[in-house]
């Protein structure tokens, strides 16, 4: 089995079917993780407790997924000296996704969250794994793999769509 | 000198132009009132100490004002059992305010944050001075006459404006 | 039976499957509350008795829910001394939210409204709760329990994901 | 002296730069008008005075400009049976115009307003012509002499550009 | 049978589930109107002719509707010297209404459209009822009346509300 | 002296120096073009003339440029067979320009205008001149060149940021 | 057959029956053409040979339709000296398709890419025609009697509309 | 010297005032860096050989930086198997940044971008330093002490502000 090096959380268990998206490819790619949740708003001691230590335990990154004024990537940033992903979810009765996105991507100078697409899960998992690439050449292949694969499988399609 | 029973909170110095305006509407209404710098993402800790224990100092209403990504007054609504204003600052770089506003709106059930228009520090004031009131007759009288002051002042105008 | 001390009015009936978990909740925190219909546009006399006097009959805070262009919360601020809330509603017709929002949130200097999220009746009836327990002991204890509670109910589910 | 049938109201004093526009049209196009400042949030009795009257006096249009929360020409339609004319005006604090504009625009069902552009007081003076002109063959005149000029004026700087 | 006074026309025949509100509320206030499809994109030549000859055949205000770049209520001002009331139609492949909105109400200073809410059909047919009573006690008197109408139908609602 | 191939139309001589970018690029291209102001909103005459007979004067493409709510590139490719190109102008008073940028883009089925981005008066003439390079060799040529001048200015600045 | 002048590629097959319409539309005004995916994200090599050939091949005018962060059509144009049309899709996670709308329509100077409406790939076919069209009579011809239909079909309707 | 590991790239010479930040903050978490220009649209072929080989010259890191429709860093991640970190510039005529953001934001499935704040590029030099942090125990203290640093300086300014 892997070493846990990504720690995957969310702010509701209503985040669970889009956050998925991260595990499954991180199994993928072969990057162990972890999966909690943790509620900035609901449970901040919590929070306190998760971020504070999170790179004491060998987590290497951090991907937080929330909705609406989605604080839990941004407040982890500021308690982890870890790179910190964020997962805007579209929520119900959030305004379209633009709260999630934007109360995650613009963080002030000093406390970055590295911030992808409106539900876009799967590309943290990957990003994760880019990450954790940096220093293992084992993942770094496991993602040129994948990037093959995408290509091949566009390339597929588009044999089909030309016939 | 009147008892300190809001506390005005903001996320860093370059906001203290438009939070001031709040400190001088509780002046001028007798309401007493403490100002102060805590930065959700940069001083996390003193944010904690600082939400957990202003109830138990005598504090009766937090006026939290953040701009770009703004979480402080969630967390801190997050952390206190007072009522939280919440007063959207529009930062440089931000996106035209849109993300303070929808950042410190847009809070999940369970943890509201009374929000104020875009640099809206006087109204949070007022609104301030108004929760006080509901357990002030002299603060309700003052918010009285304040409103009739606004009222003068408008007709003043409309003569001026008619002749 | 407690004392009605929150006053929860709507612009249209059609508002009232969002409204009503303002009402709930206040009931859950133990503050009593009453229901009823103003409609800013279709009413003003109404709108214009009911915010006068709201205050000399016990009322401690306004909750008003509205769509669209959403004048009622800031037109009952406009004529009474109490703390208003505001409750943007996505009404059928709506620009997604957007014009509900701004036209409750963006009130001019003088006037405030304490805007919670769109559809946001749950954390209004959490807020007025707030304003009355700053003079209210034992409501201060139903919030503290309550959000104990919110907090217990996260980490069942965190541990229930983490199986 | 022409009779006056068109009033124009405006939320502040800081509307007026903008609001004369309308003014200044009506006075070229001989429609006779009044200006007034009437606040809906802080002198919510001129208001209902003034709405309620209107069509009393002789007055046949409403032009109504405010910025931000704009709820003046909204409360003014609700009132009146009068056309009521709405000018969003993009005040300072205004979120980029979009909450004057929406705040005018989205009435429900049953209160229409007419609203123009941003800032678009000259065009809301030139409606107002034209609904007078709907029973006065000689405003209609000054009009189509109008739209004749603006016609002119395009064509002559057409030449020069050509040349 | 009333005199035709009000004409309503729309860019598509997608848009009549809309723009028969119009109709109805007219039919309700006892103003005759007509109804038809002129197309500013597809059938120009048709819309140059509806619009230069309007208010010779004795039409004194028009209804014009259109969804996304919607040209239609615009073009008809250009060429008009009648008050043009336009209706935003929130057609399939909208921007979410934005375009239709946009497009309409942002017109230059010269050529005024009268913009309602988005799919605000039944407010242009009211709208244009109250421009018609300008000169018309009878139909004033039925928009007095149909305001009565709404008042008491909310205070019906209001009071199975409060039981 | 080249034919006059391109023509370039503007709603207003204000945007004349926005559009005149679409002029210089065609010169630096060898493409021959004229230019004028066409109001669709003040001039609907010349308006539907010029469209309706450009084709038979030799014109291959149209460029349009207009601000808010902008009917003109719109209304040009309602009357003629050929390519319009819409060039959304930031006027004063646009919404941040979102008007003109959506009344050229949505346009409906079957009416297309070729829109480039917000003030893009430059790329308006590169693409008309791409346009005219489907026939002509020689235009083609003249475009592969300028392609490899914007290289090769990048590459030089690139070797200036490294040093 | 007709000679292939007209070149279509998606970002993915999910964008296929959107794309298709172009192609229709294509069919029936008599101008030839070829489908195919080629992914800006996915096929980076493909897209480079295809951008960079297709202008040698005979191809004219190159249609592109993406989603989301669309690239696409932009490193075409950047690619190829054709005119490249850019059909904004709106995907799912897309936010209200704003982000396949401005990643295609703001480039840069230098490089046009010809937008059309969200969604609007039957006018992007049509575009394609017209560009064909200014040097080829017949699909002059061709459009022109389509456009005559168009007009046909509204006036049927107007006629049905009417009775 | 440290060893070159992170890749600072930007579409413009015009974005490096903002793009130096990111280079700035490296330098002073002492983290190797590069810095060029490179431009999807203009040097496609250099962006092609830049990307293709980041990864192969020891890079671990690329911090890109574009504005308008931003297809710097999503062309980047197509190609490379390294994280890069994309950097919405607000550039003139960009549509208040919308633009840059989304294009950059929105990458589908399988090609992640990490994007910070727009103009952060700050942000982007302090998460490229904890990317690099993973592996190394020295910048991680560097960036320990860094947030040390962020702490003390507010606190200072919290205490002059209580003076």
């Amino acid at each position: 089995m892997e070493k846990i090096v990504v720690s995957i959380v969310m702010g509701s268990d209503s985040d669970l079917p889009i956050m998925e998206e991260a595990a499954k490819i991180l199994e993928q790619l072969g990057v162990g993780y972890e999966l909690d949740i943790v509620s900035a708003h609901r449970t901040p001691e919590k929070l306190f407790d998760y971020a504070k230590n999170a790179h004491t335990r060998g987590i290497q990154v951090i991907i937080a997924g929330a909705g609406g004024a989605a604080h839990l990537p941004g407040m982890i940033a500021s308690l982890s000296p870890l790179p910190v992903i964020g997962v805007p979810v579209k929520s119900s009765n959030s305004i379209d996704g633009w709260d999630s996105v934007l109360s995650i991507l613009q963080m002030p100078g000093g406390v970055p969250v590295a911030t992808v697409a409106l539900n876009g899960a799967k590309n943290a998992g990957i990003l994760a794994a880019q990450i954790v690439s940096t220093a293992s050449k084992e993942t770094q292949d496991a993602i040129i793999a994948y990037k093959q694969t995408l290509q091949e499988q566009v390339l597929e399609k588009s044999a089909r769509v030309r016939r």
